[in-house]
């Protein structure tokens, strides 16, 4: 009997993947990984150069992402295929063998894997190994302290409607905002409404060789970067706080 | 010329540590690290078997830390003499050598090297090392994703008035509640005024070998542990979303 060792390996860096994620990826004789149509996907970049020569690969290309709007009954469906067929083979693979899923970041937090683990609970072993999350990457990019003392950080996902992202800005300490992309011109909006954008940073491909820091009402309005996140530092209520 | 790393160690597994940090840690000729007056210090604790034979400690000693109530300016005052004491002497060594600091999960994440590292800036090289928050130790620990698609994830301090915690808890998906301590009764309080108690975990010393993983509901009332985290999981709004 194998099991399913879903592998966090944190915001991109492979120097900041943990150790016992960097063994494995290592020692790995079967790997798999999400991907989008045509790229050779996040996970797979972070571990170039780690894997051995004789590995075997099951590459998990979404049926599609920005093709069809979400809220498509259709888009939806794809999905729900695209992931049932994968926990069938990944069920049967690991039957024999290891398989090591590569999945950026941590895998618990909004992590795609999910949507498998979910599917193959009781039929397979399976081991999650915890990596750095992508945020923290992202704001280790900007050298500040995110959020210090009795501060509120709030993780919002761009999909949101503006009048709630407006309202969640205004009320957080700290903000991180994911799945940014085309949200951004929403997000801008919103964040100037909370009377934030000022103090927004945009981290594109945090802790990678090309990573972007810039202040977000800096770039242009046009501007959609991918793999993008938006970050507010909190000031710290009550400094000097407890240890 | 010398440098000061502060190094993030992750949620207390040293096999979680990353690559990076395992590196200067093995390395490192000078290290300090923060601990409560009596206690081995949990960076220390980390780190434990990894040092080499010859290295120079530095423990950092708080002053006090819950002797004092934290709103007393004789708490303030006592906390920024600590840390200016120690950044005048951290810049001194680092005129000649490197000093690695020690510190658990990720620095810029409400890490106690905030107050040095503002006080360092401009009169020594710092680099700082990213770790594994210890929440998403804590999460992965119960085996369930924190949060997924859409949700809200929000990080709170137990040290909040109870009647903002309710708030907070009743709007937001996934919960994270740390500094619980002598906080927990009024968290607990918190979360059942926002309906959210009975699905609540108590997280101690996530990954390390005597984690504890209990639903907050069934721990005695007396039972304040120490180095827990409280976590609510996300439902996931809008389920199957873009990856």
């Amino acid at each position: 009997m194998g099991r399913i060792i879903c592998c966090g390996l944190g915001p991109g860096d492979p120097d900041l993947m943990s150790v016992r994620a960097d063994r494995i990826v290592r020692a790995a004789k079967h790997v798999a990984h999400f991907r989008k149509k045509g790229q050779p996907g996040q996970a797979r970049r972070i571990v170039e150069g780690l894997l051995a020569a004789d590995v075997s690969e099951y590459p998990m290309e979404y049926p599609v992402t920005t093709e069809i709007a979400f809220d498509n009954p259709e888009y939806a469906r794809l999905l729900a295929d695209f992931y049932d067929a994968w926990a069938e083979r990944l069920a049967r693979l690991a039957r024999e063998i290891d398989v090591v899923v590569l999945c950026e970041g941590d895998p618990y937090f909004y992590g795609s894997f999910m949507h498998l683990y979910a599917r193959l609970q009781g039929r397979v072993e399976i081991e999650v190994i915890a990596g750095i999350p992508g945020m923290v990457g992202c704001w280790n990019a900007v050298g500040q302290p995110i959020a210090l003392a009795d501060d509120v950080t709030s993780v919002l996902m761009g999909t949101l409607p503006e009048a709630e992202l407006a309202q969640r800005m205004r009320s957080s300490d700290a903000l991180v905002v994911m799945k940014t992309g085309r949200n951004l011109p929403k997000i801008r909006r919103a964040l100037a409404s909370a009377g934030r954008l000022d103090d927004a940073w945009l981290v594109e491909r945090g802790t990678m060789p090309d990573q972007r820091v810039i202040k977000l009402a800096d770039i242009a309005e046009a501007d959609c970067p991918y793999f993008a996140i938006v970050l507010v530092h909190g000031q710290g209520r009550r400094r000097e706080a407890a240890p």
